[in-house]
Order: C-alpha cells, then sequence, then structure tokens
C-alpha cells in the first residue's frame, strides 16, 4: 500500500484523527520512567493501543532532536513501531534551497520512511520540489497556522485582494501535478475555515488547533461535512496522548480516541 | 566572549567571509574516504587551517540530518572543532508554534552550543520569539533567500505596497528589542541589495547566493562599504571547501580564502 492509498484507506474508514507524538518526557507516566527508554516505551505502548482506530501518526521533530543524537534514535525507534498500512506525518517544518531540501527529503522519506512531512512555502516552488519529486509520497504545506503569529505575515493583504495563505492555497494548487500536495490549515478559528474549505479542492488537509489550542472537533467535523469534503486530518497530541497518567492510562487514552471517532462518525451519519 | 562580541569582533577585523561546511561525502578529497569519519576529519581540516582569517562558519543541518543519528553526531563533532571565539551558525531554517520552538532553540543553543540559526517567518512572531528569549545569541530571519522561488511569495506585493520579504525586514526591526535579530539576504541580485541596504539599520546581514549561486563577492562589498555599513557575512561554501581536491587542498583552501579577504580589504580601504 503507497502512502496515498494508506490515506485513502483511513478516509474511507471515516477515521480522521492523526495523533501528534509530541512526547514529553515531563508529561509521561510516572511509572514509566524507571524504563531504560521511557519515551520509546511510552509512544509504543501508544501505537499499540490506538493503530487500530488512528488515520494517522504524526511525530513532531523538535521533540526528539532537543535530545542530538540520542533523540534522533529515539524518532527512528519510534517511527518503526507504526505500523506499515498506517500514515505517517514528518512533522518537520522544513524548506530550503534545492540542493538542501534535496537531502532533508532523503533524511525523511528515504531513511526515515515517512509517508508524508510537512513544509515552509515561504521560499517558493524550487524548494518544495526535491520534496515533490517523491511522486508517492504526501507534502503537506504550510497555509493557516494555528498560532496567533499567523497574523504577522500569513494573514496580511496582498496587492491581488488575497490575504497571503490564500495565495499560498492558490499555488500549490498549481503545483501539484503529482497530486501529492496537502495544506496545514490551523482550526482555531472555525469562520477561516468556512471561508476558505472552497478552496481546499481535493487537496488533503491537516488541521491542528483543535484540543489544547482552543478548536472544536465537531466544529470542525461539521464543516467538512457540510461541504462533501472528508478528505481532512485533525491533529490531536496532548488532548489524547496525555489524557491521564496512572497505570492505567492506555485504557484511557483508548476510550478517549474512540469517543473522537464517535462523535465524528455521529456527525457524518 | 559572547556570541555578539565574537560577530563585531570579526567585523571589526575586516573579516567578512562565513565558511558554509555544506559537507558532501561525494565531493571531499578522495585519499580522505579511507579514514573511519571522513566527513569529521575534512570538517576539522577545513577549521583549523581556515579559523584565524574566518568570520564564522554556517552548518547546513540537512547534509548531516540525512545521515539520521549518525549524521547528528558527525554534526556535534563538527560543532566541538570550531574555536570558542569564532561565531556559528546553526543554518537549520526551523520555525514553528511556541513550544516546539522552544524545543528547537533547545537543541541548537543549548545543547550544540550554537551562536546563531537562521528562522522561517512565515509563522510570525511567536514562532521566532523562544530563540529570541536567548538574549544573548542571535536569529537571522529569512528575507529574500537567493534561489529562484524567491519569485513565488518572497515578491509578492502587498496591499500596502512593500514586498513581503521588505514587510519581513520591518517587522524584524520592530521585534529587534534585545538587538539580537539579523536577516538572511540573497546576494544573487546586486539591484535588490542596493535597493535595500537602506532598510536593514543595524541589523547584521547573512548573505547567501555568492560564488556557485552566481553573486559576485567584489559588488556586494561595494555596496555594503559605499553605505558605510560593516555588519555583513558573506557565505561560501561550495566555492571554498571544494576548491581543490589533492593532498594539498588545504593549502588551496587557505590560498582562496586569503585572496576573498584581499579583495574585500582593498575594498574597504
Amino acid at each position: 500500500m503507497n502512502s496515498k492509498e494508506k490515506l485513502a484507506t483511513a478516509f474511507k474508514k471515516n477515521y480522521h484523527i492523526c495523533i501528534g507524538l509530541d512526547t514529553d518526557i515531563n508529561k509521561i507516566p510516572e511509572f514509566l520512567k524507571s524504563e531504560k527508554s521511557p519515551i520509546s516505551v511510552f509512544n509504543k505502548m501508544i501505537i499499540e493501543s490506538t493503530y487500530e482506530c488512528a488515520a494517522a501518526y504524526k511525530i513532531n521533530f523538535a521533540f526528539y532532536e532537543q535530545e542530538g543524537a540520542k533523540g534522533y534514535e529515539l524518532l527512528e525507534e519510534t517511527r518503526k513501531c507504526i505500523p506499515e498500512n498506517i500514515f505517517t506525518i514528518a512533522d518537520a517544518k522544513r524548506g530550503d534551497i534545492g540542493n538542501t531540501s534535496e537531502m532533508y527529503a532523503k533524511a525523511v522519506f528515504d531513511l526515515l520512511n515517512f509517508d508524508s512531512i510537512t513544509l515552509h512555502p515561504y521560499m517558493g516552488n524550487d524548494s518544495l520540489s526535491p520534496f515533490l519529486n517523491y511522486v508517492d509520497r504526501l507534502c503537506f504545506i504550510l497555509a493557516l497556522t494555528s498560532n496567533k503569529g499567523a497574523i504577522d505575515f500569513e494573514k496580511l493583504e496582498l496587492a491581488n485582494g488575497n490575504l497571503l495563505y490564500q495565495e499560498v492555497i492558490e499555488k500549490v494548487k498549481l503545483w501539484n501535478t503529482n497530486k501529492n500536495l496537502g495544506l496545514v490549515f490551523g482550526a482555531t478559528k472555525l469562520e477561516e475555515l468556512k471561508e476558505n474549505i472552497s478552496r481546499f479542492e481535493d487537496l488533503p488537509i491537516l488541521l491542528p488547533g483543535v484540543g489544547a489550542q482552543g478548536g472544536s472537533l465537531e466544529d470542525v467535523v461539521s464543516t467538512f461535512n457540510n461541504s462533501g469534503n472528508n478528505r481532512f486530518l485533525i491533529n490531536i497530541s496532548r488532548g489524547l496522548i496525555y489524557v491521564d497518567s496512572s497505570r492505567e492510562f492506555i485504557n484511557k487514552v483508548k476510550m478517549q480516541l474512540s469517543d473522537f471517532n464517535k462523535s465524528i462518525e455521529k456527525i457524518n451519519n
């Protein structure tokens, strides 16, 4: 199953929750801290107990890079724990000149074998194309992000009347000849999602900002449902993986994921 | 000596060449390939033979990340080879939401002990502030980059009449309360540098694009000199570290760096 098929399969099953493995040693259950590699054990437990009902896993590279070479090993280990048929996202937010992007692509797609990556649009087409040339992998380009700073540049009005993030969406559609592009679109403000959803066309959308950052799962799902679009991934991290810190935390995580999936199903039926 | 002082010392000596350690195993001299760690040996030789006449070293993270955990170790080793009094740049082009940028900052400033980092502006102020909070380190924000794709977003005209990269420059100046911000500004088109140099004020400028990418060293130096600005670093990588591939390559690298420095001095006198 290639990366596009993995994602299509998840959407077909009505799975839209992407589990963000933003694993922080200070937030995992206390009883795991005596393990030799607490983060690896925690991630493995989360993955094993959720993969049957998850649409995707997103690994935030910063949480691993902060530990240097050791962290990179943890990242590799965690990647290997994710079953082959589940879609994976390298949340690395890269973007550089061509020969450099080529090496980042090599790291993420060849070495770590991720299905997709998040990318900064700022440097333009040729900074993205080394990633896009992996025609069987996907690239989620940052359009509107879920943080306050989105107002500083992303929402600036251009001379042509578009906001900058809308121009990003338009260009991404133009560049999508291999049908392997998607967008990151923050779900913190429902109005913005409603106003822009028709622009997405068939691009898969990765939505941060639900849960800990304030967006509502039900509102987001209803909005996609109302526009007949089911190509979206809602990233949830802190609101799922740290839902409990007891020895039975895994049961709570499973229940929480199941509740999310039920809410989605209820809206989609 | 803190990071700001290191940079000021380099400028005082009229040193402006930043050596880009974009080290590629396929491009280093053949005779080094039998070494246990050819890239480490090559980088160490380059650093030991140039540090007395270099303004800074810039390490391009992609070249190391492509090797995974092993690459990260190489990056750590190379960082440690650079003498404490020489300014270092982590060319990592990061930028993410606050809690994530905080971890990237921790990796680059605490763990790897770089003096500065390159950052994507797209996500705005709060994506940069975790880096800026390291008040003794510097952050070079991408304004205009040296690649073709700069035309796609960076050069878009805004409703207020500025081009996007000019808006980045204006905001960077507003956010520079700790006096630890700088800009990346591509040197491939001289006219753009001339048109914008008065906007830089006291921000240090990192210029890619000279040499392999087509910009002229003399033109760039003259432009800064004519506007009475000496706060600039010209990054040279391929045009210096791969200038020769014989067993005597180090002598050629030294000569090349000396030639660059002489050209700069000639213009500045």
